[in-house]
Order: structure tokens, then sequence, then C-alpha cells
């Protein structure tokens, strides 16, 4: 056999590994004893699939072959077939040998790896599932080699004990893990088979708390009396609670296999204030237990993958260890497959986050062939807002289209009722332009011009409109409504102009005056969510605006802090006390303590403090500029698909070490320097 | 807990289970050492669906709950929830009370069994993959056990020996296992580890001729040393050939495990003829062999549920051993899903088959519910038959839909070219007729009355467009071929003709003309395979010449007996000698000699010698008229859904028993009598 790398990748119909790892992971909310399953439809990976290309060889190539499934290995070129034993044919010379092979697998996505000097497998190669379309095969790159086949990937695994326990109310046992946590529960000295109640909790109150119509997270499980049973659903939480229900079952101790995705640590931040330090260590933590097989918005209740909270873990994501491949995956498990049925999630602006979400992804990727996979998706995805614009183009609400009854406009958790069910609104609108020239870049990436230039049309169209429309120029801001019968309502928010002014759609004049009177405005922005807090500190940052920054993320991540709390939260009010932190949607201990969004000061720090950004596609170039803020130092990393940017800053001096690949723009005190590949580069000059 | 009978069935989304079990036995096709997939679109199951219904219950009623799947047991009432380890949950008492159970299941089609007394699970229960549908459950009656997963289920196998066993050319072992036979060969007394090639062969030619171009049915297999290894993959035989590869291999002996589906026999023949007998019983084995999870075309080759094999299969199923789930299972398989994105097997006429097969089905099994479950999908694919007419409104040959390049007129294997790549086949038409008409039958039983008027009214316009454009007064026949230009070609077979005869669509006059012109006419009808050999023998046992029909059968079915068949060929030619009968396709053995199509002499019997038939859905009214044409007796039985109908003719005597349930009505020798459930109906008369 000719010999060959040995690092071909496996290749897939394209999303339907992170489809199918998806369903896997949403299966496993098990909330109050029951199994929930999302109310969005779940897609299906096809169950045969048929790889093709054409290969041109001066000689014949003999190959090695693997294929992932519980089907036969299969193989058939034109005119020539191979044998499912010996993994290996062998493709003939000449000029354009179509190579055809089919692979049926209904339990796990069919799944393909040739590594051969030519005849190899990658994102060259074309699948189609019905013969009136060929899309272009998914690189699984996480699985390079012919012995770990991607449906038996599993995360890392490690058993870890609890930092105490004890028998509470007769025999009833306690445990307490530290921190926040995910995994399997092990149970010890199992005195008989039988069933007990564990709750699990978040916080000690969730635990302790008996009554199940409280405590979201119990399950009854059946107990076989030994040495060891371990739990076969995992759970999030910090404190466990094990209660008999069958009254011989008694047991002896409580340990647990953590389980996590064992990535290299690749981005870090350090600096002078060691508060900030520590809320970014909990950010880290809070990324390492809800960045999963896809990128989960929390480990206690949801295992849901949410759009507009699995974007912001995307961002953090870059930032954090550069999983770039968890965050492909987490936005093909979004989006699913045709025939679209509802918004994403149901929820209108979660489809505008996701598309919104591919140039972002593109920027910090770089993943041209991603691209061609995602495009039709893309289209598809606005071919269905299209087709649910009301008379004037405007994205509306509609009801009727989930088991909540309608298009839900979500926009944030807030005390006022934003969900805009009375008409159109200007937070939507926003986005659905953001979203078409997100469409217009990718389109332009893949080579469809004349679809970029459409694209960018109506988001020109819809920006316009906005404009037009939902201006007020008395109160200097766009206003949240425009009612069904052609007026608007009196109803005045930062969530349309926040992000209006995020994506530079107001002119100079106005964007001075919202920044001003709408966004500084602490009456009208005070967001009660990480969740919104991301895109205004975001904001703020662009605007300079770094000690101030600073001082929110010490005052409201520092806060959840002082609270204990060891991971981040779904929501945070300064103004409640003890366990009103653990209440939300009416139930006692709802509020996940371990949420995505909570994590933003990851993605904070590395591009607004450390500075480091992409400014082309997956950081080919790319600017560095730091800025201190109130802080005396800081240094970091920041993870590239082209190796790791390094910087250091002092209040007099600037050091950057560029990745090995990539042309990076040092800006400093404004000096500017051109980074080099690899290249150090330091400036001095006090801080300003 | 309340008492339940412990027989509801399990429930899953309409066809998954079928298309489930279709995917895995269509991946069974190995050929000359290689997988070989259908080339038409495979669909999935849908990995998560909701059952739902709603119920109205005095008191809680405790039920148990059974979910077939890896995934969580789950389970979601309205304000109630289950938990998943104890498979019980209370439905409280109240009006209308809705059940909604979401089942997650990559692996196999989610499926549930709930087993109360009044919560239960069956085909009045709903089930949606996405809120904008609510399909109706599919029950599967083979599996109404909690402890039998219908993801499980698997059908019988048994130990079997070859006649006679033997070494040849030194090393390689050769073994004859009596009669066609399919299964997992057991290869006992392994030697060492390392590769043979196994010729499977239905002929001794094709066993032992070892030029792998010539013989389609080898592996290559990696034994491993011991007393026994048994092969993953079934295939279909008589003879086996074993060749060891690697040199240290031998094996001692070998044996097989036989594999089919052990349903009760409900259908038979006797009469005294000996040599139709035989024909009876080698036809039973070759439905045995083929009449499996779906009912196959043959097992040596293809593996692959063809419509036009399959529907015949379904017919002969009826009569052998009335397995109506069987044939459901089939027919989903033909048809899928949607999207549609070709023709069932991408043949146009295999679409139309299919069409009219869920008329025929209903008339033998009578299932309501599955009319409800299938009605959308009959809509479907007649939609996509509209999108693909030509601008005259017909089904003409269009290029580009397969990887044969085109949308298939298949009709039949002949020596003439049939397929009217020039232009639209009147056979086309008039099964596109037919299919309408069946469309029509269903969409009234279904309570779609505007539909059924307008599939009717669509079917009367293709059936005077058929006259109206082919008729050829001066030949007395239907033409086969309207060319693109406008022009009847000058081609005359008997297709159409045949087809339009046997469904009414002559008027008296044309009719007799085509009947005695065409199909009596032998240099214009001489069918070369099984499958066109039964619509001919149908049409002339319905104009009564089951004489001539007794006289065909005992020279076609009885010439494969006499070139020593042990089960039916797909095609047979008298004047062919020795191995020509095992050439087809340009392959000296590529012909099936098991295949399904060539049974029908169980339908022929059944139907028209013991003469009985359906007369309205699933036998609820049926006729006895028996025609004994040359025989001296007969006896036999005919299953129904509604119990067996026993059948015994002498010259001079009739008796009848009827049905436990349904009404028939006897007809013999012009005299016609009433047969009551159960009741035994004997008319004496000497036979005309």
């Amino acid at each position: 056999m000719a010999t060959s790398a040995g690092d071909a990748p496996w290749i897939a119909y394209p999303g339907d590994y992170a489809i199918w790892q998806g369903n896997r992971v949403q299966a496993r909310r098990v909330e109050r004893g029951a199994y929930l399953s999302p109310f969005w439809p779940q897609y299906s990976h096809h169950s045969r699939v048929w790889f093709k290309r054409h290969f041109t060889l001066s000689r014949p190539e003999t190959v090695r072959f693997d294929c992932d499934g519980n089907a036969q290995v299969c193989c058939a070129l034109t005119g020539q077939v191979m044998s499912a034993v010996t993994n290996v044919f062998t493709v003939p010379a000449g000029t354009n040998v179509f190579v055809r092979i089919g692979v049926e697998n209904s339990r796990h996505p069919p799944m393909i790896r040739i590594d051969g000097p030519t005849v190899r497998t990658d994102s060259s190669w074309l699948v189609e599932w019905h013969p009136d379309e060929d899309a272009p095969a998914e690189e699984l790159r996480q699985f390079a080699k012919a012995n770990e086949k991607p449906s038996d990937w599993r995360m890392r695994r490690r058993l870890e004990s609890p930092v105490c326990q004890k028998s509470i109310c007769g025999d009833h046992l306690f445990a307490d893990f530290v921190r926040e946590t995910y995994g399997y529960l092990r149970f010890r000295n199992v005195s008989a088979d039988g069933l007990v109640r564990v709750i699990y909790g978040e916080s000690e109150d969730e635990a302790l708390d008996e009554d199940i119509t409280h405590c979201d997270s119990w399950e009854l499980l059946r107990l076989t009396a030994g040495d060891e049973f371990v739990a076969e659903n995992p759970h999030g939480f910090r404190y466990v609670h094990v209660i008999p229900v069958d009254p011989d079952v008694s047991v002896g101790s409580l340990a647990m296999d953590y389980e996590w995705n064992d990535l290299p640590r690749k981005g870090s931040f350090r600096c002078s204030d060691d508060e900030l330090n520590r809320i970014w260590d909990v950010a880290d933590r809070t990324l390492e237990l809800t960045c999963r097989e896809v990128f989960i918005e929390g480990v206690k209740r949801d295992h849901w993958v949410w759009s507009g909270d699995a974007v912001q873990s995307c961002l953090m994501a870059y930032y954090r260890n550069g999983d770039f491949e968890g965050a492909k995956r987490t936005l093909w498990c979004i989006r699913g497959k045709d025939p679209l049925k509802m918004h994403l999630n149901g929820i209108i602006d979660y489809s505008f986050y996701w598309l919104i979400a591919i140039r972002d992804f593109d920027l910090y990727a770089g993943d041209a062939a991603f691209l061609r996979q995602v495009y039709p998706r893309m289209k598809s995805l606005l071919d269905f807002v299209s087709g649910r614009l009301d008379e004037n183009g405007r994205p509306a609400w509609r009801p009727g289209a989930t088991p909540y009854g309608d298009d839900w406009v979500f926009i944030d958790w807030a005390k006022e009722d934003l969900h805009g069910k009375e008409g159109v609104c200007s937070f939507e609108m926003v986005l659905y332009a953001r979203a078409l020239e997100s469409a217009a870049y990718v389109a332009e990436r893949v080579g469809a011009k004349d679809e970029a230039a459409a694209y960018l049309s109506q988001s020109r169209r819809v920006r316009d409109d906005v404009m037009r429309t939902f201006w007020n120029d008395e109160k200097g801001a766009l206003m949240h409504l425009l009612k069904f019968d052609g007026s608007l309502s009196g109803q005045l928010t930062s969530y349309p102009n926040l992000f209006a002014l995020a994506y530079g759609y107001f002119d100079a004049d106005r964007a001075q005056r919202v920044f001003e009177g709408v966004i500084l405005n602490e009456s009208i922005t005070s967001f009660q969510t990480p969740y919104m807090r991301f895109y205004e500190m975001d904001l703020l940052c662009g605007k300079g605006r770094h000690g101030q920054v600073l001082d929110s993320i010490k005052s409201y991540w520092g806060g959840m802090l002082k609270e204990g709390a060891t991971s981040f939260w779904e929501a945070y009010n300064p103004d409640e006390k003890g366990a009103e932190h653990f209440a939300m949607y009416g139930r006692p201990f709802a509020r996940s303590l371990c949420h995505a969004w909570g994590a933003s000061p990851v993605y904070l720090f590395g591009k607004h403090f450390l500075g480091v950004r992409p400014t082309s596609s997956g950081y080919s170039s790319y600017a560095v500029e730091p800025h201190l803020g109130s802080l005396e130092w800081m240094e970091g990393t920041v993870p590239t698909p082209r190796g790791i940017v390094k910087v250091s800053v002092r209040k007099d001096h600037v050091e950057v070490v560029g990745s090995p690949d990539g042309t990076g723009t040092l800006v400093w005190n404004g000096q500017t320097r051109r980074i080099n590949p690899n290249a150090r580069i330091a400036l001095n000059g006090e801080w300003q």
C-alpha cells in the first residue's frame, strides 16, 4: 500500500454529526423527575448518503478505507467494487476517475475516512442524500484517526469526591462537591436494591428543599445493591441530597464522574486586580461546564441549545480556548435541516442571531468549507423569514407557530413587556438588517455575487425602514413598537438603540444622541441578565468606556462572586437577598446558577482589554488594541486558528507576540505597528 | 394499578418503523464482495416525536408505560410529569385530559406502549414531529407485549445442514443445502485466523465458477480460528464454495442458520394434479424466502424493495398466509417520506403500482387506520406526478431524474425496447388512470369526498385521453408510444392493452377485439418474465380461461421445475438450455433464481381457482367462485383478516366454510348462495 500521512479526517453529510450529537445532548434534560424534550422540531441524520469525488491518478492508488456505522462497510466505484472486509481498495489510474461511496447507517450519521496519498477524504468531496443535490462534505476535524470513530467519541471523565458529606434527617445523605459541577453520580456501598430520590442542588437551599414542586432538578433512581452504582444520566449540581424511598436502601457515600471536553487551554487572562482574575476563572469554569458536545445554555436545567445563548458562547469560546469545532457543531445543531417549520427555537430574534453568528464564525475561524456547506441553509432560513414578513416587509410577531401559540419575540427577560404582540418591534428589524448583511458577507465569500448584492440591498431597505418608521426625534431614540394600527407605541427601550448603535446604523448625530440619551441613561438601560449585559459591555468598550466596563464587571459579576457563585448565573439582581437569587419563572429554584451567557468577561477581556480581534476571515489579519482601563497591568493569550497571540501590557509598555501565521496590527497610544508572524513587538510610552 | 388486558400495541410515527426496517434490509445487498446501496433516496425515521391524545376519565387511571429507545424514557403531561424509572404514571380524572408524550431516539424510531384500561395506545393517538402536522399514530400489531420492543424484533433462525459437502480442488469446500435457502453460514473447525472467499450459488455452475467477474454473489470473510465461526451477513443460496485465501486457513465443515418470518400457515392449496401441487409448494417456498421484514424481490441479489415486484408479493401474501402487517411495512418502505425527489425506485410505473396497491391492500386487509395514515403520502406522490406531467397532462418520460439519467419507464424486461424515451407510453397513461381511481377510493374512505371526486374526474380525463390518442382502429389496439412530434409510433405491444382490458377501460366491442386480437395473439403477447405473466394469467382467469391458464402454469412454471428449480425465477425462457437459464443483464449468473414475482401461482390458485376474493374492504363481504379448469378436484384455505375461508371442490360438489366474520357469496354453476360467518355451505351439480 502506498504510504499516507495517516491524518485524513472523517467526512459526513454537512451538519448531520452535530445534529445527531445535539439530539443526544438535548435528550438529557431531566427536570422534576421527567425528561423534557425541546418544543422545536428535532431533525434526523440522513440514513444513507453518497460520497463522491473525481481523481486524476498517473498510477493506481491503494488506500485505507474506514466507515462509521453498524451497516456493512461499502464502496462502489464505477465499474469496480471493493470488499467490505479488507478496508483497502485500489483506485485505478486515469483522468477524472469517479469514486462514489454509498454508506447506510440508521443509528449514527454515515461517515467515511480514506487515507491515501492522493485519494483521501476532505471537504472537497461532495455528498448527496438524493440526486437533486450535491452538498460539500463536512470534515470532522477532531477525529482524524481510523480507530476513533466519530460516533464513539465521548468527553473525558474524572473521578471527583465531595468536600464533605454527612447524614441528615436520619437516613438522608447530603454532599457538597465544592463548586458547580456536571457528571454522573456514584453511589457507594448500596445496601439493597430499591428506589432513592436524588435532589440535585446548585444551591444548598435547593438540595435541602424536599418539596418536589419546589426543586427543579430531582430524579428517582432504582439503585442495585453493591459496592458502587453509577447513575446513567449526568446532571449539573454542586450539592446532592439522597433520600431513600424504599425502606431498606441506604447509601454509604457519594462520589461522581466529572465529565468535560478536555481541549488544550489556549486563552488566558491575568491582571493587577485579583477580583477580575477570579471573575475570569469563574467565567472559564462556567464555559467548561456548558461548552460540551454542543454549547448548552445551562447544566442544571435546559441542556437545550438556544441560539441567542449559544452565539454568545461561541464568541466566548473563540477567546477561551478557540474551540471552533465546538462552535461549528453548535451552529449546525441550532439550525437543523430543512424543511423549516418554525423560527430557530421558535424565536424570531434567535433566527437572526444565528445568521449573524455565521459571519462572526468566519471572522474568528476562517472556515471557507463551512461557509459553502452552511450557505444553503442560510438561504432557506431567510426564505422562511421572508415568507413570514407582514405586508410592509417587516418581521412582525405572528400567532400560532409554536406550542406557545406564536412566533416568540423574546429580546430579553425584563420587568416590562418587550414581546411586541401588538405589532412590529424595531429590535427585530435591526437584527434582521444585520442578518441580511451577514448573508451578503457569506454569499460574497462563496462566490454568489448577485445574491450578495441582493441581500445587501434588502438589508439597506430594512435599515432605512427602521430609521424612517421608528425614529422619534424628540426623544432621540428608536421607539420599541409599531402597532398594528400603524402608530408608534410610547414604549422606549434600550434594546433596538443598543443594537443599531453597535451595528453602525445611526448617522453621527443620532449615534451621539442615542449613546448619551439612551445607553448611558440608567433610567432606560438597566439590564437584569448577563445576556444583555454582554451586548451593553461590548458597546461600551467599543465606545472607549473601558473603565466604566471594569466597574460594571466588578459590581455585577463581582456581586455574584460575593453571593458565593462558583459559576455565573442566568440572571442577577443586586437588590435581591438570599434565596431570592435562586427564584425565576415563578419557581423558587428555577434560576440556572451555571449559565453560559454569564461568562462574557472571558470575551470582553480578550477582545477589548487585551484587544485582540480578527479584521479579516480567520485572523488572516488582526488587530491588537490593548486597553488597560483602570488596571495597572494585564497579560494574556488569545487563540486563533493560526496560533496564539500573546499580549502583555504595563502602563508604560506593551509587548505582543504574533501568531505563527497571519498579520497583525498593534495600536497603542496612537502608535501603529505591523505584527509579523511569530514576531515579538514591544512599544513603550505612558498609557493615556 | 388498574387491571388491563396487557395487549395494547406499540405505536409509532406512521411508516417510520417500516422505513427503518427497510433501510436495514436493503443494506444487506452484498454483491461481488461489496455492499450495493439502492440508487433511490433512503429516508430516516424522525428522531423525536410527540404522541398526543385527550382522555375523559371519571377517576384517575394508573397505567403501565413502555418506551422503545436508548434515550431517556419520557413523558410530559400538561401540568404533570412522570418519572422515567417506574414505568407507571397516573392520568388524573377529568374531561378531555391532554396526554402528550415526547420521545427521542436517534437509533430506532421512537415508540411507546401504554396499557391502561382506558388510557392505552392505539391508532386514535396523534403523533407530530413538528407542530404544523398531526399524523395518526401507527400501531405495530406484531408487538403487543411490553417486553418485546419493536426495534429488538428479529426473525426466527434454525440450524440447517447441507445434504452433502465435499472437498474439491484440494483445499476448497463445497456444500449443497438441498434447495434455495437464506441465512448465515456457519464455518466449523476453522484451523486458523484468515481470509476465505465464499462463493454463494443458486446454481452449482455459479458456485463452482471461480472467476469473480462471473459470479455475482461472493464475499471475502475473515474467519477466526475455533470450533465455529458464524457469518455476520445473511445470503441467499443453495450451494456454497469456500476457497481459502490465506494459506493456513481450512474449514472442517459447513452449516447455516436458516432465517425466516415464522407466521402461521393459513393459506393452502391441493388438487388432483401433483405437478401443480409441487408448483404451489415451490411458490410458497419462494415467498417464505422473500417475504421478510419487508418483501424483497430476490434473496441472492437485490434485497431491494422494488414497487412493481413488491405489490405482486403483497397480493401473493394475502393468499399465502395473510401477512397484512408485512404487506403494510412493505408499502411504507417503498413510499418512504417527503420530500419526494424521484419516482418510487426511480420508475414511473412503480409510483403508479404503489398507488394502485393501496386500494388492493384495503380490499384484502381492511385497515381504515392505515388509509388515514397513508392518504397524505398518496396525495403528495400524486402532486409529484402532476408536477412532472407534460404540457398535455401526460406522464411523459423525463430526463435527468436518476443516476440513470431519466425517469425510468420500465414496463418489463423484454427483447424489444419498451422504454418510450421518444415520447409518452400508453401503458403509463393506463396505470396513471388506475392510480387516480385508487386515490379516489381511499379519499372516499377517509372522508375526503371533494378530493375523491377530483381524483375520479382526473382519472376519467386520462382514460379518455388514452382512448382518443392511442387507439388504432385498424389494428384494434392501443399503440405503444406517442412520439414527441405528436404522431403515434408503429410499435404495438400487449402491455397497455392487457392493463386497460383488466381495468375495464375499453367498451365491449373494443374489449372483445383487444382480447382476441392482442392478448390471445401469441405473435404480440409472449412474456419472458413471470412478472408480466402474473397480469396475463390474472386477466385470462377473469375471462374464464382457467384451463388455458393451467396449461400455461404447467408449461411455464412446470418448465422451471423440470430445470431443477427449488424456488421460482426472475425470468424463464423455455427455449434456453442449461446455464443459459442463469444469465441476465449481460452476466452469466446474474439472474435471480428465487424471485418473488415468480410465485404468482399462489395468488392465481387462491383467487381464481378456489375463487375467493374480497368484494368490499377487508373481506367484510367476499365472493367464492371456484373454477376447476381441467382439474378433477381441489381444496384449500384462504386467509382473511376475519379468519379463514375453506373451499373444497369436486366435479359434482362444492363445499365452503365461511370465515368467522364477514359475509360471502358462493357462485357455482350458475347457483348463488349466501355464506354466513362460520357456516358450511355445500352445493351439488356437475361442473360445466
